[in-house]
This record gives C-alpha cells, sequence and structure tokens, in this order.
C-alpha cells in the first residue's frame, strides 16, 4: 500500500510533480526562488551551464551551475497558496519516491531562499535596502492547516504581537523564525535584519484602501510601531510565512532577503529598481 | 487632493494599472478571467479579431471582439490573492480617473466569469461536469480584510455551514452570493449547480495530506456531508471567494463556471481535459 494515493500527489506523464512538472533530476537541492516568472532567467543568466529549464502556469525553473554549485530558481507566482504548492512539491521530489508513492527512509533538507521584493514598515530603514528575514509573520492562513511546531520563545514572541497589533477580527497571525544558518551565510554589515509580515493580498490585505472599506484602517501603523525584547517588524511582503512554517515542519532551511521597493510609513518609492534587483541576485549567488 | 496617492495606486509609465499594466481602454465590460495564464490564447483563438493583447507577470490579457461582442479574456494567476490584486485593478480602470486619482462619478458595473478547473465534492456530480457557482464560501481570508455586507439569507446560511462544517481551529469561513444575473445566462439544463468552497491552498488547505499532518482530516467529507434547505457543497477551487465577496461590493456582476476533473470523493479523475475545456469555452463564449 503507497504511502500517498495519486488523488493526493498528482504526477505527470513525465514522472514530475502536478503544477511545477520538474522530476527529481532536474532539481538542485540550492534553490532560489523568485516570485515573477521573468526573474528566473535573471538569475539563470548568471549560470556558467544551463542544464534544465521548463515552465508550466507561472512556475518556471531553470537548473545550472554557478561557480562549481549546483542551484536550482523556481518561480513561485504570487502569495502564500502558490507558496502551498511549491513547497509541497519540492518536498515530494526529494523525499517521496514518485514511482512507488512511499516516504523515503533518507530525508534531504533543501535550502530554499527566497530572493524578491518588498514594502518597508521603518522609518529607519532606506529604500534600496536589502531586508534579510529573521521571522515572518502570517497573516494569510495557509500555515493554520497544518500542525505546526513552534519553540517557546517564538511562541512568546507571537502572543505579544497577537495582543500588540491591529488586525481585521477574523485575522489570527501566526509567527515562524527562518533558518539561522542559512541567515549566517546571508549576512553582512549592509544588510538590514527584522520580522516580515506576509499577507494574503496586495490592496486591503496590505492596508491599502481604494473603493473598498477597511475593517481595519490602523494596522500597518500597528506593525510599524510594535516593538519587543528588541523584535520589530522590518518589511512586508506575500510568500514568506508559509515558505517558513511548511519548510521548517518539513525539516528544509529556509530564509527570504528582499529588495525594499517603496517605504510604506514615508510613502517614498525606488528609483533604482532595475539595477538594485540585479546587485541583490549577484549578493545572493555569491553568499550561498 | 486626490482620492487615491501614488502609494495606494500605482500607475505605470504607460497609464495602466500596476500588476495588469492594462490601460482603461484596452479592457472589455466583459470580462472571463482563467487561472492558467496560457488558456488566455485558447479562449481568444475564438475572437474574430483581438484588438489588444499584453502580459506581466501571471496576468496575460486579450481584448477582442466575438460575434459582435466585446470580450477581455484575463488569466489571475493561482490563489485569492492574485484575486485581491486583479479585481481592485479591474475596478480601478473603470472606476478611478487615473489620470487625477479621482473616484469617477459614473459608475460601471464589470460582468466578471470566471472560467475555470475545480474538485467535485459529490459523488452524483459526474466528472467532466460543468458547475455553475451559487455561492462561493471563502475559507482563505481575503474577504475579511474588508467591510463585507451581506443579505440576511446569506448569513444564515453562513451561520449554518460555520456551524455543521469541521474547520481547522483558525479558520473562519466567509459566504457570498453569485450573480442571479449572469447565472441566468449561464444556465441550461446539462449544467449542475452549488456552492463551491475556495480554499488558500492546493495541499493541507484542500484536505490533502502528504509528509505534513493536517489540523483537521475530516475538512472535506464534512463539506460533502453538509446540506441546509435545499443547498449543498458541489466543487472545491482556489479563487471564487474573494472574486465574488470583492466584486459585489464594488457593484461588479460575478459568477464562475468550472469543469470538475476530479470527484474528490469517488477519487477518480478526468480523461477528456483537453476536449471538455474547450467545450466550456464555446459554451460560454455563446452564453454571455
Amino acid at each position: 500500500m503507497p504511502d500517498f494515493l495519486p488523488s493526493e500527489l498528482v504526477v505527470t506523464p513525465k514522472g514530475g510533480v502536478y503544477h511545477l512538472d520538474i522530476c527529481p533530476d532536474e532539481l538542485a537541492h540550492k534553490i532560489i526562488i523568485v516570485g515573477d516568472q521573468d526573474r528566473v532567467e535573471v538569475v539563470s543568466n548568471y549560470f556558467d551551464e544551463i542544464t534544465h529549464k521548463n515552465q508550466h502556469r507561472e512556475f518556471a525553473c531553470h537548473t545550472g551551475l554557478y561557480q562549481g554549485k549546483e542551484i536550482s530558481v523556481v518561480s513561485t507566482g504570487i502569495g502564500t497558496d502558490n507558496i502551498d504548492i511549491v513547497i509541497n512539491e519540492l518536498d515530494a521530489l526529494v523525499n517521496i519516491d514518485l514511482e512507488t508513492r512511499n516516504e523515503k527512509k533518507e530525508k534531504v533538507s533543501l535550502e530554499i531562499i527566497r530572493l524578491g521584493t518588498c514594502g518597508i514598515l521603518q522609518n529607519e530603514i532606506p529604500i534600496d535596502s536589502f531586508i534579510l528575514s529573521t521571522h515572518a509573520l502570517g497573516i494569510d492562513n495557509v500555515g493554520h492547516f497544518y500542525e505546526r511546531n513552534v519553540d517557546i520563545e517564538t511562541q512568546k514572541l507571537e502572543k505579544a504581537i497577537d495582543e500588540g497589533v491591529k488586525l481585521p477580527k477574523y485575522i489570527k497571525p501566526y509567527l515562524t523564525k527562518a533558518s539561522e544558518e542559512l541567515n549566517n551565510k546571508l549576512d553582512s554589515a549592509e544588510i538590514k535584519k527584522g520580522i516580515t509580515v506576509t499577507s494574503s493580498g496586495f490592496y486591503g490585505p496590505q492596508g491599502r484602501r481604494l473603493r473598498l472599506p477597511l475593517v481595519e484602517n490602523e494596522m500597518l501603523d500597528s506593525f510599524s510601531d510594535f516593538e519587543y525584547n528588541g523584535h520589530y517588524f522590518s518589511n512586508l511582503e506575500m510568500e514568506c510565512s508559509a515558505l517558513f512554517s511548511l519548510g521548517s515542519s518539513l525539516g528544509h532551511k529556509t530564509t527570504a532577503i528582499c529588495l525594499g521597493l517603496a517605504n510604506r510609513r514615508k510613502k517614498e518609492f525606488t528609483k533604482n529598481y532595475e539595477s538594485k534587483i540585479i546587485e541583490l541576485i549577484e549578493y545572493v549567488l555569491d553568499k550561498i
């Protein structure tokens, strides 16, 4: 009896996972994920050799060698619902035998680094900063469908946040830590650090009001003002919470480093996107 | 003083909305939305004339004429976080003056029809059925960020569902009706109807268990078993709740018609995807 039925784990005709349509031998164990499918090629252009390329829907994957390191770049599309797909399928590729549908005995721990863009929540963090996530706070709800196992220190911080920030009535936040091992690799003097807020949309769920009234207009300010034992919110985006929560539960190392495009407090926007994103790509490729 | 600041409503260099990058004169008021970007061209191939094409990230838009009707086909990518982006930006295109950044006095009510694929929740609904949504129940949380205004009958049904189905502890469902006017156009003897469940992921959030334990293993069965005053759950997918909730609050007509690819109860899968999706596209183009 296989551990995973075809209704739970769909395998494509070429023997790949359902949405990504990648086969196990097409994936490296160091993975850079980006939201925008067009950014996959911008990263893989740095590779000395490309060994695999495919795309299905918004999921593009290029695998290759960069200075002797085997790396895959995978686009996730926007949002934590896509991260649910990507993280479960990357894990299935390395830790489930797709032919027998059984869990493998020897587990692989992937290194998954999100390289993205974000909004900045603090006046003190300049536009165009590179921001490394110490934690992700999900105000999406993907993490709530899975059993979670977080340490006491993270639980305490989560509780302080839940009591300290202003959220709409039915929004319950969840906090997860990034991989310290990966963060040590990616850190340097020029890097800013803090807790990343992950939201389930771009407009109302990030406190932007267009024509529809919002349930809680002070949410964003309450994130910017929060402080607890030296922890504060640095930035806001749409993928980290599910990546860190599902990733760490599955035994993978996950973190995120994002370019701050906009300061949401000061209402300022970058004029240097094109050059700064290239700088961030080069920084990450050299550090991992 | 403009109603909407540049930090809330970003306008692209060509004068379009931020993510879709469409300008007001490039959009028709009858809109078919599809999840998969590659399906946009499959639909627009039926047009007698194509007047506009563009793509940015997972958002492709083709506008044209089909038998004298002006129609746009827009891909949304996967998930309600993308629907938050698409519905707010489609509304901004017709109801906000992007130059002055003021709300227009005369409002446009768009017709937005999701043409998608779904899982089936009832034994009695055959694989390959076309399923028209009477309501959408969101177990994502995008709707909870916006003020909602639902009629008493819908509130009663929402309460019965909240008490009658088994959800993880922190998941709070929200119910919205589809447009009756659009549903009357799309109905016929061959169509199945019911409440659509919209989830915030594909694996755990839809009750699929791979390597991670789920908080609630009986969620899917509890949807299939639910019945209240003749209402039952017909299908499960990832976009309708935010589409109907935000769409109706903004004054647009929204509904969804989906091809049932899999019966989640009977664990059966279609063998006719290619031909049936073409049949559904032809059906929708002729009815709207």
